[in-house]
């Protein structure tokens, strides 16, 4: 049987994705039309992006599931429409990368890197950092980006505490749940790294009364949702000393407007969203393994839970 | 029996580690006297560092060895007078610390940092860089710290090639060796990371010969010691792109003179000897270890092969 296939995304996904697309459903043993339009009725599974103009699944009466291109999932979630199951984009490069950006930056910061990147004075101090052991790490989001990077880090020694909002055991990482929880992680947290899913409950995690529990000169990373961190808190924290510096990858409007302070701001670094990117090569081999399962009846990985939003 | 251990180093030095070298020394259940004057025969033991002015070794008749604070011993092992065991320091924290450079600045060459941390025109190009997966790092040097690193590195998923004078077999790294390897090493690697000791043979190891076997834009990370790279072929690799940057730690000449054309150059990052510091406390250990081993009969750590020069 020939199965039917619907991408629905921009232009720019489709050059980047038919062709590894199509490699990878056939390595996976599977016969089907890779479409961009098909008649609502006739489609099977629905790869698909936010650019898409498809915002209606009702008529998708026969489709099996929204496989998302994307880790983040919260411009769908609450599509009423989508009743079909709908699985985020756990790609194993997008895992990696995110690993490389939170341990360099880490890292980074950890080595005071920035004042030998720029030192116009020519400034000698032979004043050695702390060691990683010596420099706990909070963790905020022990999913599978938080868990990953958590590793990384405990690997090079970091004493890395993870939270969640829910209780989680990770073999190695201490972690804490709820707000006590984060109110504990965050009052010896010299680097906060924010990898939370962007839900209701998790936006402004890291608000004004949540900064003031940090120990005074801590870092903030945030490759996770722009939404993680109350904007103009952090910015009265950074003008207080209170953080001595946010690395940030994510933003409420990107690209970040040239407007805004953080541009300038001398204790902020922006990334341009490039922390963790879903590369097509991997993210097609993960699509096609989900219409396998589909198909065989098995279940779907990395399917969202809609009543948590992630 | 008490034995008499000469403290020969600076008075920086004697702050530093008295009090540690104490503790230690008693923990590992030996009895001392920690001096910084004795009769040369009366010694059972120097501690050694070059900023002493101790340099004839002969009058030290019942000394059972030499053991140094530094890491590096090319001032002392040439010195004919020295006919005692002398043992290098291996502190683990040293070794952490140069771990957590290397892998630091690897990292941030990796992911193009410098850019974003500079970035006065608020530049939003949201271009990924490659996966560490892609990024083919050479080793020169596969000793305590460059094994170390290479195994920090590989974990991250950076291709490591090791590279040293004489053969070597590490689990899990493909190692080459010789001077033919030296060229094969060179000719694939992204970043380049020198942690080779100092001898007469690994002086100018990288030099306008072997820097043209790079491919072009590669990047030199060297934090084991100055006299390993020919300044001025470096420089002209640099001026012509052939390198795209170097991170330097240690230098001919430190702290580097203020007339160093390193300082100012834009594609050259100084950072001022700290890629590994030794840590009075965990070095104090490995030494009063040392002074047990000496007494128990027992094979000395580290101990220098005269012949090699480290």
């Amino acid at each position: 049987m020939t199965l039917t296939v619907l991408f629905a995304a921009s232009d720019a996904n489709w050059a980047e994705y038919a062709a590894p697309l199509r490699t990878a459903i056939a390595d996976a043993g599977l016969t089907a039309t890779l479409t961009r339009e098909a008649a609502p009725g006739t489609v099977d599974y629905i790869i698909y992006a936010p650019s898409s103009p498809l915002q209606d699944f009702a008529p998708y009466t026969r489709c099996k599931a929204v496989l998302s291109l994307w880790a983040g999932v919260e411009r769908i979630v609450g599509n009423a429409s989508l009743t079909q199951p709908l699985c985020r984009m756990v790609d194993p490069a997008l895992t990696e990368g995110m690993v490389e950006w939170v341990v360099g930056h880490s890292l980074r910061h950890h080595l005071r890197m920035d004042r030998y990147i720029v030192n116009p004075d020519h400034v000698w101090d032979p004043t050695c950092p702390p060691l990683a052991r010596e420099r706990p790490v909070a963790m905020l989001g022990m999913g599978e980006l938080g868990t990953a990077c958590a590793r990384a880090l405990k690997a090079l020694n970091f004493p890395v505490t993870g939270w969640s909002r829910t209780p989680k055991a990770i073999d190695g990482i201490p972690c804490l749940h709820g707000e006590e929880g984060l109110d504990q992680a965050l009052s010896s947290a010299q680097i906060v790294v924010t990898l939370l899913p962007r839900t209701p409950e998790t936006e402004n995690t890291l608000n004004a009364r949540t900064l003031s529990l940090l120990p005074k000169g801590a870092v903030i990373l945030n490759p996770g949702r722009g939404a993680l961190i109350d904007d103009d808190a952090l910015l009265a924290a950074l003008d207080a000393g209170q953080v001595s510096h946010a690395t940030l990858d994510v933003f409420r409007v990107e690209p970040l407007p040239q407007d805004h302070p953080f541009w300038s701001h001398p204790r902020v670094t922006v990334t341009p969203h490039i922390a963790a990117d879903t590369r097509p090569s991997s993210a097609c081999r993960v699509i096609a393994e989900n219409i396998r399962r589909g198909e065989a009846g098995e279940a779907l990985l990395n399917r969202v839970d809609r009543a948590r939003g992630y």
